[in-house]
């Protein structure tokens, strides 16, 4: 009798673990100080690492993270996606508590979700928001100097805010993309880009409650990004081409001309990366 | 002639350096994440060195900075009084900005002045102000590890208030301080102590924007306390002591007791370093 059942019981259990393999998402933030970006790399720490760690103290498996983007070093995140597939049986809200455990306490999870086997970190985003923080004052904040680009001359963020429009649309941003090429296509769909004042820095995970200025008002400037996908340090090279506008050399005909010329040297310097910030990812 | 006018020179000379001699008070801003405190010690960076060099750096004398309190290893300053003597006759207004080309870009000047010969930055001061932040969150901040104590629990910061209200007065603070006696005598006089809750963590320089809620909304929770003095890890310990009057198991009459026991077992455990900020020195 086992020994007739047996092929029935493996077929069975085969079926339970194919049915039991999971999708989970993970909303992640992260100080990126002290480490060399997201992804692996032989040449120090990453999140990605410390991420599957995590997985493999909780789980016993060696899960490969996906990520929505590839921060560099000494890049934040508010809200980095990351997905990983797990046969654990653990039910979904106990994984943002037990992997906080066992993360370092500079990354943390925000939110856990089991989501459909076809969804992927990477693949599935349709569109990202980036942040990028400068700290406009004559003197620099000692608590603050891997959160933002100190920059102490006068900024004029309304010029800055008005020549970041030209960004907006379809364009190839190959101009801002640095070793181009190493993606497929540099076109890029901008939705969105503002730069306002604030008066405060955005350390805060919630910043519902914060209460932001009319933007005119305060020394963090923040420019905020919104696209489709984001070429190797094109919003550091978006800030650095928006610095000389902000000082009155260059206005929104120079964006243009950056734009069409297709070539890396005719944009501005790559900003420092301690002012970015990956904020949001959006998925359908 | 020469010979005969070189005593008159020396003397001359000799009385311009002594007239030269300037006394130099600091106001200094520091993050503690990456030192092992204030003052010189075998076993780490201090910010008493980063400062000294700084000088020798800009003077090219071995200056002996004197300061307004030994922030312990991970102890944060705002404002930190520092003085040292020198004969270099750089104008006041360069100090400052000279000073911190020198210095790391986890301390900063503030500000620099020039004041009498017989002013000393630790024995003039008469009142000191400090400031524990506790965050309390159901999940922390990776942003502030170095700038809080997370704490996840409910707090209850109108009963640490009320609490604390017994510390005010002169008392023997025996029971709050470390490896006592370590301090020719612990009485000391605690002129106010308040706890808040606010809804931003103190890591500006300038908080004159912010705009404080009430005291009883927000995440953070401010501890400040004003004394003529501090004995060794003392706001620390009333912090500990303080958890178990947020938690309910404590009260005021439990503070009194600690008070009059005279015995740092009564206690409550010292509270870790990071939340812990020089905020102001007074001086007559």
């Amino acid at each position: 009798m086992p020994t007739l059942h047996l092929p029935i019981l493996t077929q069975g259990h085969f079926d339970a673990r194919k049915r039991d393999m999971r999708n989970i998402r993970l909303t992640i933030a992260y100080d990126g100080s002290n480490y060399v970006g997201w992804q692996i790399q032989p040449n120090g720490p990453t999140v990605q690492v410390a991420v599957e760690k995590a997985i493999k103290r909780l789980t016993g498996e060696a899960a490969s993270v996906l990520s929505a983007g590839r921060t560099d070093s000494g890049v934040h995140a508010l809200g980095q996606v990351a997905s990983f597939q797990t046969e654990s049986a653990i039910p979904i809200d106990g994984f943002r508590k037990a992997l906080n455990k066992f993360l370092p306490d500079d990354v943390i999870v925000r939110d856990a979700e089991e989501v459909p086997l076809d969804f992927h970190a990477t693949f599935s985003a349709v569109q990202k928001r980036y942040r990028y923080v400068i700290h406009n004052c004559r003197t620099h904040n000692p608590f603050l100097r891997n959160y933002v680009w100190h920059f102490h001359q006068d900024i004029d963020s309304a010029a800055m805010h008005e020549a970041a429009q030209e960004l907006v649309g379809k364009h190839d941003f190959r101009s801002f993309e640095s070793h181009w090429p190493n993606k497929s296509s540099s076109i890029r769909t901008v939705k969105e880009v503002t730069v306002r004042r604030q008066n405060f820095c955005p350390l805060w995970l919630d910043e519902a409650d914060r209460q932001p200025s009319d933007g005119n008002a305060g020394e963090f400037i923040w420019l905020e990004i919104v696209a489709d996908g984001f070429l190797y340090n094109m919003v550091r090279a978006i800030v650095g081409s928006l610095m000389p506008v902000a000082r009155g050399r260059w206005d929104g005909r120079d964006i243009r001309r950056i734009l069409t010329a297709m070539d890396r040297s005719a944009a501005g310097d790559t900003a420092p990366p301690n002012g970015l910030y990956l904020v949001h990812v959006d998925y359908e």
